[in-house]
């Protein structure tokens, strides 16, 4: 379906010593004045005046994490990237800096990995951060790559998971369920191109699923819109593990419960005709799914004027008090406790 | 020879959702007061007040860089704290922060990897710095550890490896080749118990190789013992790869040659006796064997005074023009030209 390792093939080792180090950090230039020094050192040096660092890391592994079946070794790179962002936009702060540590078996070539940084390029030139560092290592077998992003703000604009309180309104950005979605048309045609390789996958028609999971994006507009809106969230989270397990961590964090609206949740109209044709239902999807990466904030009662209409965002629920627990509201008004995940979710959470 | 995985027997998908994350996170307090927010939101948050900050990150990955037959996880745990925090002080900076980033196989116990966090804890309590964030992940195989190091320095008090200047003094901390005998030692008593499992491992009398390699320790001292001399080095960097890994570095990032005297190398006696038996040469074992941590400086000749006959620092050479290039001195006068070691070395270095 997509590119395989080692179709073109310069093996790695036929590099000099420190040359591919020096193939894949070339072109990078850094762009934020907070940027003292990049690559080439034992370490990065990075001057924050008057903010406060915010510091994030996100592993992803070959085989739990991503198949490259399917997934080009480009949007690979840049997924990696925009997790880790997504992270720093959940501060409400402004990424800066990554660092990326790559490990690689011999299966892989040269050029397979450059693309691999093209995509991380990509998405530091879409996000304005700079690459300062990281390491690369040998694999027994297969890939891993793992990102440490960087990012400052403001003392009085940081947003924690902690922060909500009864009677705030839960918010979410975008709409949800397109990356499982995408995942799932994904693994058929998999299936399908494995039983008979003559078969062209069919893919057609659904561009947006398949970029919620192969090339997803951080909300890197949230922030900037709820601060020209004059709103910080009294709580944020982002969205990797699914709407349920995220809405559990601000609970716990800000010892409060949640209502959730089953009606209120924000689906995609390809996300809901790909759950009839899956057999699933878009709410389990929209809870247990993840890799959405929208925002999950509350807001102050009194904020939510400034943005009630706003097509970017959708009220979903409400804080109540903590001995009400978590709980979704279904459309017949019947209410279900939210529960955490399984092992796999658990898996990808950072902590 | 030592612990196996598994010989304890929680399997971790036992753990309820983020139970794993809470278990090993316990128990690690915040010890500096840069250190605002640690475990448990999107992001730690760090504040760092009229200072610079320094980042570095290296992974481990199992069969490339440890084996589990003999290296203890506690011992893991410990020296992937110690080689990022190595980088810091190679830059003349004081470590703060970590982050840690695992990917386990269902083969792993939860006792297990709570024993690579205790040699994580026990590290972050000698070095003094706080356990900020981390993700948790599965691997399809083996055992990856991803750490990244965060630290500070006054601006004036950062030490490049670009500084280097003709006739300045290479200066070397401790002494080398101690790790590399020790996994010499390590991988000869796997290959005997391998083929008669009656056999005990051979390893009395060699503690010192041997903590040398599974349990290494930072120079955390040399910085400290630099300031109260006096003394700013020109140019530093840490010997992870073998000494003339590093020589190459500064040469090449300075823009100068350098002259080494082999009869200056400093070797422990263990290590010329271990050489002799396993029919090696102490002065190829300094230059390539590496993971010896120690960290290698230039500094103004007019400084040397400062630091000759203290019992920590060797002059093992000095800085000369750029068109000499890099050699070594040998013992009977002749010079021969350092040169960048293999693939193996390469693929542990940071970039």
């Amino acid at each position: 379906m997509s590119e395989k390792p080692n179709e073109e093939f310069t093996p790695i080792s036929e590099l000099g010593e420190f040359g591919l180090i020096n193939k894949l950090t070339e072109r990078f230039p850094l762009r934020n004045a907070s940027s003292i020094k990049g690559v080439g050192d034992d370490a990065a040096v990075i001057e924050v005046l008057d903010k406060q660092t915010v510091i994030t890391t996100d592993m992803l592994v070959e085989g739990v994490h991503f198949d490259f079946t399917y997934v080009p070794p480009q949007h690979l790179g840049y997924k990696a990237v925009v997790v880790n962002l997504s992270d720093i936009y959940a501060m409400n702060a402004r990424p800066t800096q990554i660092t990326v540590s790559l490990a690689v078996s011999n299966r892989f070539s040269l050029e397979f990995i450059e693309k691999i940084y093209e995509g991380i390029r990509a998405a530091c030139s879409v996000y304005e951060v700079d690459l300062v560092g990281g390491d690369t290592t040998s694999s027994y077998s297969g890939l891993m790559i793992s990102i440490t992003a960087i990012g400052q703000a403001d003392e009085k604009d940081i947003v924690y998971r902690s922060g909500a309180k009864e009677n705030d309104v839960l918010v979410v950005s975008g709409d949800l369920g397109g990356a499982y979605m995408g995942l799932q048309l994904l693994e058929r045609e998999k299936s399908v191109f494995e039983s008979d390789q003559n078969m062209q996958p069919q893919l057609e028609g659904h561009e947006y699923v398949l970029q919620r999971q192969l090339k997803p994006e951080a909300r890197k507009d949230v922030p900037e819109i709820l601060e020209a809106l004059g709103v910080k969230p009294t709580a944020m989270i982002d969205i990797s593990d699914g709407l349920s397990s995220e809405i559990l961590h601000l609970c716990k964090q800000s010892g409060v419960g949640m209502r959730l609206h089953e009606d209120k949740i924000p689906i995609d109209p390809m996300v809901y005709k790909l759950c009839e044709e899956f057999d699933l239902t878009t709410t389990t999807v929209a809870l247990s799914g993840g890799e959405d990466y929208e925002l999950l904030f509350t807001i102050d009662l009194g904020d939510y004027e400034k943005i009630k209409g706003n097509p970017n965002f959708t009220a979903i629920g409400h804080v109540v008090p903590e001995s009400e627990g978590a709980n979704l509201f279904t459309r017949d008004d019947k209410a279900i406790r939210l529960t955490a995940q399984g092992w796999d979710a658990m898996l990808r959470a950072d902590h």
